[in-house]
């Protein structure tokens, strides 16, 4: 029998089951949209179900040792989901238990970016480190940060969120409630937000003048500064600017060994990493400098997601 | 033979020697200026020598078991100071190996936030809790955080600066070089800077008019807002607001059980910390709301640089 653990990771959209092997390979996996069960329960039952599948479809041969999920809002010290905006059910949801019931394998949940930080420790680029910080550059920013060797979940498990502290007083609206959060500048959205605004301060000429609001993503942004669009490259420079100076906080408040960066707009590359990396070397303390790498998941084309979450398990068995 | 560790905090002043035992007493002390010895040698050896005889004078019935240092720039990882703007001797300073040559004993170093953190989890109100955030408010702002039960050092040994994260971008000029610093808002100067800015705004009678900048401190600033002073009171609201604003982002990050402020203008008491608690709280996820407390350090009247630097020893030494 070959040891397995199953990688759950809950999105908003779908959920996604797949299983990996101690070296980080996924070797099967499916999906569901998530929010097709009404109830949680039925939600669960399904998790549960699928993976079993998934199990059986390898002919038997697999010992399952554990379910890791990543998911908005879990919380590793509880193992449940609080008050998750992108999922349909409300509260508290006991999802380790009832996951734990079913399959009885013991199971662990954080949320996805801290889930995605395990996977680069353990299958990434990170391994052999310490302390990193590890920051998912989506439709917002997540982060999932390691101190002297593991994941910092904090006293409730709910530590790491990078992404909702404040960059700018009185700032950009948040879907969190906020102004000024760091998400709403760094990201796939705020890039978008930062072209919308460049668009209004000058007369330069740009095709992203040709796109609304909704019809603009990163991918477009990035594919026109790399055909020299002065908007898009600008857009690109400030954002790494409040991402670089951000940064340059967290390596004085960690003072980590590497900071990874993850997701869509971090393929943009050098658009992305060149301005980030100038503006946190020009804010970093002296005490700081040349201490820290700025670079790409080791992850960037593997399921980070389901890996992380695995790693979850992995990480508490002996090798 | 009684067990002893020796803590000793390097100041930019004054240069502290205390002995202190497993329940945090502090049985004997010297001090002498930090600044007297020309060369680093001279004034490791007075470290050295002024221990013994503090030892000595016990009548002989002592067994130091080791030395603990906070000092500014200090890192636990080489155990040397690097830079440190507020010493005579410049560049990388050997402390420790030189410390542990003359005395054979270990010898454990970091920066003084961190040290007096470990004071805290040690002898103060923190026992017990594995995870929480220490600051100091002094002429600026320390900090030292514990994750998982353990001081945060990083990847070099110098995690921790939150006063050198920026709160306001293009703001206030900060002693490191930077703009926008916590530490030049919040701290005993940073309430003077914004009694200052008050004084410019408005044209509300104030006694704070009949002081030159230098002659101000907090102090007199508290001791004023106590009396009903307009700008002494809003001077506190603001410096709160700010304070609460930052902590919000803390607890977002480190998710701590407890939020602890020391030093000068803690004494403050409610004239800081209640507009510290209602910015903070308003600044919060909901995820995180009543989940931390902000709360005075357990070791506001005892010399938690001392106590805490010989926490760095007895940390590691079993019950």
């Amino acid at each position: 029998m070959n040891k397995i653990v199953a990688g759950v990771d809950i999105g908003g959209t779908n959920t996604v089951i797949g299983l990996v092997t101690r070296e980080g390979n996924c070797i099967a996996e499916t999906s569901f949209p998530t929010q097709e069960s009404s109830d949680f329960e039925t939600f669960t039952d399904k998790i549960a179900s699928q993976a079993l599948n998934l199990i059986e479809q390898q002919k038997g041969n697999l010992n399952l040792l554990g379910v890791g999920i990543g998911a908005p809002n879990g919380s590793y010290i509880t193992g449940q989901i609080i008050d998750a905006a992108n999922l349909r059910w409300k509260g508290t949801l006991n999802l380790c238990s009832s996951i734990e019931q079913s399959l009885k394998v013991p199971t662990l949940l954080t949320n996805d970016a801290n889930a995605a930080a395990l996977g680069e420790m353990l299958f990434g680029d990170a391994k052999g480190m310490k302390n990193f910080v590890f920051v998912t550059l989506g439709t917002g920013l997540g982060s999932g940060i390691v101190v002297d060797g593991k994941l910092m979940v904090g006293h409730t498990g709910f530590a790491g969120e990078l992404g909702h502290t404040n960059v700018k007083p009185w700032g950009r609206e948040c879907t969190c409630g906020k102004r000024g959060c760091l998400e709403t500048y760094v990201s796939a959205s705020g890039l978008r937000r930062t072209v919308f605004k460049l668009l209004s301060l000058s007369n330069e000429p740009s095709a992203l003048r040709n796109f609304t609001y909704d019809a603009i993503s990163a991918k477009i942004i990035a594919d026109l500064a790399q055909k020299g669009d002065r908007i898009a490259i600008n857009a690109f420079e400030n954002t790494g600017a409040t991402l670089g100076m951000k940064l340059a906080d967290i390596v004085a408040v960690f003072n980590p060994e590497a900071i990874f960066l993850f997701g869509g707009l971090s393929k943009a590359g050098n658009l992305i990493f060149e301005p980030t990396k100038r503006h946190m070397d020009k804010n970093l303390l002296p005490v700081f400098r040349n201490t820290v790498n700025v670079i790409p998941s080791g992850l960037e084309n593997k399921n980070a997601a389901v890996l992380g979450a695995a790693a979850l398990i992995w990480k508490t068995l002996p090798k």
